[in-house]
């Protein structure tokens, strides 16, 4: 697991000119580039570049579709739903959020629910768009089933994360999460350095807990039984059954008001990933700058509270992020050398030099061997 | 840890009278009354008839305002900021997400936030009033802290749980959880059974886990450092910085926005608990008889999807309380001796006969030792 370490200038032309090269207009390039490179930036390494190869698959398969045309099917001051007839989730994901954020400007609230779409990278990216236009904002999506239910042994819910950022000093709250314990990238991750799970991530095909990374993702694939634990693991005492309701909290607003595809059917034949998208103006409750000052003292309450033995740092939401951010604008961004064979090929793919951006790189000959974000 | 089984009537019965006698309106003793008795009625044990000495203590401390007149202090058709001006949580509770329902009614969504309330019993009530009215319901409350923040050791955010509700078949969708790991309840509970505390639940004061019941309820009331994990722990390792982001996540919309008491300061001099109501009509997204289908499908695929080695059920959210329900109204309802003493005590406060409701109870005499609700 050797990593790469390339500057954010050269990951942003990577992606800019590879899906120009497939068709997206310079608008949506932008978009698409915007949120993998945050994802990086951000330090989650399992949704920034090494999320390539999927989308090069999917354009690939036809699952994603360059050239659709997302509709309005139902809309109010307050909502609407979006069918994204299958187009890249980044695109219909920030005209959702474009068109929420619209509606909490003019009716102090907007919710849009979009069906029928693809993998959209980190939730918390269009969080962030709301946040960055001084509302709270939320946004969540379901996708392949990942999680097993409480007491039970097949995968049924997404990894359905839920993201909210708002605006706060001297940073914005920013909290993006899945509802299962861990994401499926985890898993991905033990098993490439072949290291056994800990207790309380995974269950085998007969709903048992397991540590065997390898056996667990297998029967995902070939949907044999087993899965990630919700939050909290698989029994009430640990509160199973809380995790498993959070989910089912994203559920209900991607798939279930859209009318769209829940986890337990998506990428069967089509995607059919569903999202949702919320802003909220903190004006309709009050001053927005007390609200925020308000809010920013108590993070400050937070952070400045005393800490476990052992600890010298309580983290509020968002804070990791920064930091992670100013080191790799600075220090460049870690890029797993797997991930960096999936770039070249899919450079081949669309038929871009890879030597332009990526040199003789060879396998196993980085010196970075690990990194701790 | 007897139990005694007592009638629902009886409850009902003794519940109206004895907030009666204290001054409430038939009206308002009518609410206090339902959102204890849903709770018992639910098996939610410590919500119920066992927070009657709270409200003893509440009034006779004058923390609670049996004459507060609560205001609107903001308000938009989607929102409102209500201050409960110390107001009993269940009759300010009930009359926000009444306003919620109504602006969901005409606006599609309501957002209702209340500070400068009291505990207000289980949020899963005031969901449930939306559900009932075809809505999707929320609601939640921050309390006095109980949540030790990830790598911290004192409490700084309370249970801060979070309910939803929404219509389906045969029976609606019902959440109701805190997002600590488990409530302050169940800390009581092992300590009275003098039971040590699972792994993964509680802190001691310096911030490692304990398993000492009594040494953390009492550094817990000491404020000397100490209380519950959120949700996922005390490690980011099994998320607890989830269960802590949804800790957040409840405390925005009801401290936060509402201007109001954060969990860190409340029982402090005054209550200060505040709470939020949200309503969302689904009509705003599609055909409400469509959308409720779609959810019965999904609800009812996950409790017929294959169950773990050594459980024959999967449920989903609301199915306990249904059952826990049917077996109160036919059974009685059971009410720990301890809870027994205090509800006479209670009866003797506002000046009502005990014996009228609990005829010659002793201490000790009961003949159910314990219940698995």
């Amino acid at each position: 697991m050797g990593y790469v370490k390339y500057p954010v200038e050269m990951l942003d032309r990577f992606c800019m000119t590879a899906f120009s090269k497939i068709g997206f207009s310079e608008e949506d390039c932008r978009t698409i580039t915007d949120v993998l490179l945050l994802s990086d930036l951000y330090g989650i390494e399992s949704h920034g570049m090494q999320r390539l190869v999927r989308y090069h698959k999917g354009i690939e398969k036809g699952i994603i579709k360059v050239d659709a045309k997302p509709e309005i099917v139902t809309e109010t001051p307050v909502s609407a739903v979006i069918d994204a007839n299958d187009a890249m989730g980044q695109v219909v994901g920030k005209a959702a959020m474009e068109l929420a954020i619209a509606k909490a400007k003019t009716s102090g609230i907007g919710i849009v629910s979009v069906r029928n779409s693809n993998h959209y990278g980190i939730a918390g990216y269009y969080a962030k768009l709301a946040c960055d236009a001084g509302l709270i904002g939320f946004s969540g999506t379901n996708s392949e089933a990942i999680m097993v239910p409480t007491f039970g042994r097949l995968a049924m819910i997404g990894s359905n994360p839920i993201a909210i950022s708002m605006p706060a000093d001297p940073y914005p709250f920013f909290f993006d999460a899945s509802t299962t314990v861990v994401t499926r990238g985890k898993l991905e991750m033990y098993n490439k350095m072949e290291k056994p799970l800990p207790d309380g991530w995974a269950l085998n095909k007969d709903g048992n807990p397991s540590s065997d990374a390898a056996d667990v993702l297998s029967n995902i694939v070939a949907k044999n039984g087993g899965g990630i634990m919700p939050l909290g693991g698989s029994e009430e005492q640990l509160g199973s059954h809380k995790g498993y309701g959070n989910g089912m909290i994203c559920e209900i607003f991607s798939s279930i008001i859209s009318m769209g595809t829940t986890s337990n059917y998506c990428m069967k034949g089509r995607s059919g990933i569903c999202h949702f998208f919320a802003a909220i103006d903190p004006k309709i409750f009050g001053d927005p700058a007390e609200i925020r000052e308000h809010f920013s003292t108590f993070l400050k309450e937070l952070r400045e509270s005393p800490k476990a033995e052992g600890h010298d740092r309580i983290y509020t939401h968002g804070e990791k992020e920064i930091f992670a951010t100013e080191d790799r604008k600075k220090n460049g961004v870690p890029v797993n050398e797997n991930t960096v064979v999936e770039m070249i090929e899919f450079a081949k793919f669309v038929g871009i030099d890879p030597k332009e951006y990526f040199g003789d790189f060879k396998m196993g000959e980085s010196k970075m061997f690990s990194q701790n974000y």
